[in-house]
């Protein structure tokens, strides 16, 4: 089915422009999604920072998160982080790996990220999980990079759908690419109003009761379709949708035959590198 | 008088865009205004994020807030919040219910916001008031959907122009969209305000003879016309204004031919879906 | 001299484009001039937020406040707070009355600023000195709108440059517009550094005998002048100036026949009130 | 070696414009790189706001930081800090000076940043050091600009990579222009980390032993190499990349003959000033 492979390449595409965009992703950090017909493996983008994913760095690994084609570019070195969670839950459908400026203070203080408001339950918990790659394996650069650092990431997660990774940032499993989207958008604004909560005095979180409804009302699918919709807006309205556009703008920048004549101000060596 | 109505339309797309680009909606909440001729009725956009919002979007509702004609698209689930306020209140012309960021922390901490600066006294009391959707009806997802919660919402609000909702949000009320854009628009401000000065020390509101003649004078129609001018700029000057440029830009988008032809990068299934 | 006046007036509008995009000023606030060869007079816009001014809006007055010719607009109530400063202070040339976000929570938990990195040491004195209107004036509407009450807040800024008026905003006096800009913008960075460093433990401020050599140094034309070069080029970036451009680009908005053929969308009083 | 000499430039002006573009940087601050064949000499920028830097402002210093050429313009007053440190430091290939706003907070409390989280880790070191003007110089304008006080800074810096100056900003020393450019981004998201976990109870730091190898692996050339392209993509989406771009905007606004022709509104002097 090449059309179904297709569209979710361009919703992979899409999901790491708007994450970027909306300033969970920036530089570092990716998001990958399940193969659409063949649950052994996933899609994820080549080493790239997320804004800049275009439909052909997409490339297809194998739950082990080895590349399916011999790869000619850099690979992200913790695809283990994805690998291994789609190993050990055949219910996720999509991950996303994050350092978000609004959920670090969390990892960093380590201090569980609580649902304080309806958006938050999407979290589907009353707090988040924690992991401590020291505690496991030592002294390490702190990236997940090893089968047996994925798999330990992965056993901590467990049934949760964010997991917080202390010293580092965090992880986000969905049913989907616009589920897991929305959750690491609706984390961000938890943890930030969470932290202003606690400024005026303590945040009260939801009753227990509240959470599973109120995650569900907000994970439903013309819901999150709503959202979508605007997080689109905005990514045009940035000149950020459709990526080729961009690519095609970047192109015509570098080429543009007036300013070439006008002022030639680099070698030709500094011409073929960029 | 069908111009009356399509000012009002107009001013109420204006009104949805203003308090998205300021901050006050994202990808939800809405704003209403009570019909120009029929007390009877309120004008309200269908279900779709407010910076997106066109006047083909607005549909007339009665007060139970029921569309007055069969509605061919999704309808925003928590419209008792508006048609509930007018029955009880017939001052009210147009409320705005919303999560605006600043406001949040404090409907998380359950701390009340009170004025601090001239601004703030639009709110018209010397504190917002609270609502907590849990103490009469349990758990729930926190939507307020049924018409008794609208109701129980309502009389909460009694009087007061402003009530914070906890662990959800807010809703403002006011005797025109002007007045309801500029009273959420200061409620932000001075939200955020009192949350610094509490950082430093302690906020001291306004003494409360200076509340009425800051609040009244802050609402004058000349000065919220000012700033109604500064917002339309703002909203101009981002390319969300008038509505239907951007919808003719994203359109051209779609459609360039060059880009089409250089790049066939979607199967038929996708441009159908676009 | 015409074209001094001519120059000053541009001048004095670019001041309030820029103190509006670097976030001082927003719908609210003002920034005048003394008059470049009529010390008993000033010049200052009509009532209108500050980054919409253009060259047509400025008016002259009189020290009393009053406009020297007839006008045929509105003008900012709170005038007085710049003729009772120029009328006390000859060596004051121009005046900026704003309400930042950055000072605001100074002004509500009646916190000093105080001097505590080398710009900061503009504001030319070890700690900012209050004005609260209530204390003379008792319950008002908080704006300063009568000759007595622009006279107060005069004599209580005494020498000083910045005056922080409770649960108002604040008043800044200079050499000069570009002085009365880089000590405004500057003011701003101080305090939120100063809220900051509070968060972190204590501000620890200049030494007194750095505060004068600190303070003159970054006045000095040569480093203002580099700073306005900074400042202008954002103004430029964000299409904010030259000021004829952006009137230019939003009549032909405006107009575009294109678009008003393909969707009719208001009544003719509508499009005579744009 | 010309083509040596002219790409350092290309990738000197465009480190200006990052810093500025990511917050590093703002009206005031200088990055500079060591000569890329002559050891004893280092490139800057003459006097000018980093982010308005062009390859015609870049000038040759020998380590007394004295210009190579008379310079033609003025000269940033703080050079000695850069040639203090080439001189002391030999490992040392690039130094950026600054007052970014999420530095300052510590260098006002006096408070050392911390790395806490991996990206921090590029500090290289468990926490920065503070060198304190007043402390051997007594009441100055806290410019460094006497050799004496550039060998002071750079004896206090010692073998570290980054110095916090109290009431005034922070040095980074760097192996490259990308490192420093890294070193100096990661170096104020986690000065904000810090803080904000600071909020929520106190930050936990990296492990002594984490902080050498997550160190190495973020400043690996690959690494940098994907964040520069971010950045670089950054600059170009906000329309100050290239620089030539920009500038020949910038004129063609100036010269744009509709506009003069239908609001002649400045003065011949006021023109030739622009």
């Amino acid at each position: 089915m090449p059309d179904k492979l297709t569209d979710t390449i361009e919703e992979l595409v899409k999901a790491n422009r708007i994450l970027a965009h909306e300033g969970v992703l920036d530089a570092f950090g990716h998001v990958s999604v399940r193969h659409p017909s063949d649950p052994g493996r996933y899609l994820m983008s080549r080493s790239r920072s997320p804004q800049l994913v275009e439909p052909g760095d997409i490339l297809e690994y194998t739950l082990d998160s080895a590349p399916v084609k011999p790869p000619t570019a850099r690979l992200y070195s913790e695809r283990v982080i994805h690998g291994c969670i789609y190993q050990a839950r055949s219910d996720v459908m999509a991950v996303c790996h994050h350092h978000a400026p609004a959920v670090m203070p969390f990892c960093v203080a380590g201090k569980p990220i609580v649902p304080v408001f309806h958006f938050g339950a999407t979290m589907g918990a009353s707090h988040t999980v924690f992991w401590d790659q020291h505690d496991e394996f030592g002294n390490t650069n702190l990236l997940v990079v090893k089968p047996e650092e994925g798999q330990s990431l992965a056993r901590a997660l467990g049934q949760h759908s964010v997991i917080l990774m202390k010293r580092h940032g965090a992880t986000v499993a969905g049913h989907g690419l616009r589920d897991v989207v929305a959750r690491s958008i609706y984390l961000c604004q938890n943890a930030e109003y969470q932290l202003r909560a606690h400024m005026l005095g303590s945040p009260i979180p939801l009753h227990p009761g509240e959470i599973k409804p109120a995650g569900e009302a907000n994970l439903n699918p013309p819901v999150v379709g709503r959202a979508w919709e605007y997080w689109s807006m905005r990514l045009e309205a940035a000149g950020a949708w459709p990526p080729t556009r961009s690519a095609k703008a970047a192109r015509s920048k570098r080429t543009e035959p007036a300013r070439a004549k006008t002022r030639p101000r680099t070698s030709s060596k500094a011409k073929r590198r960029r």
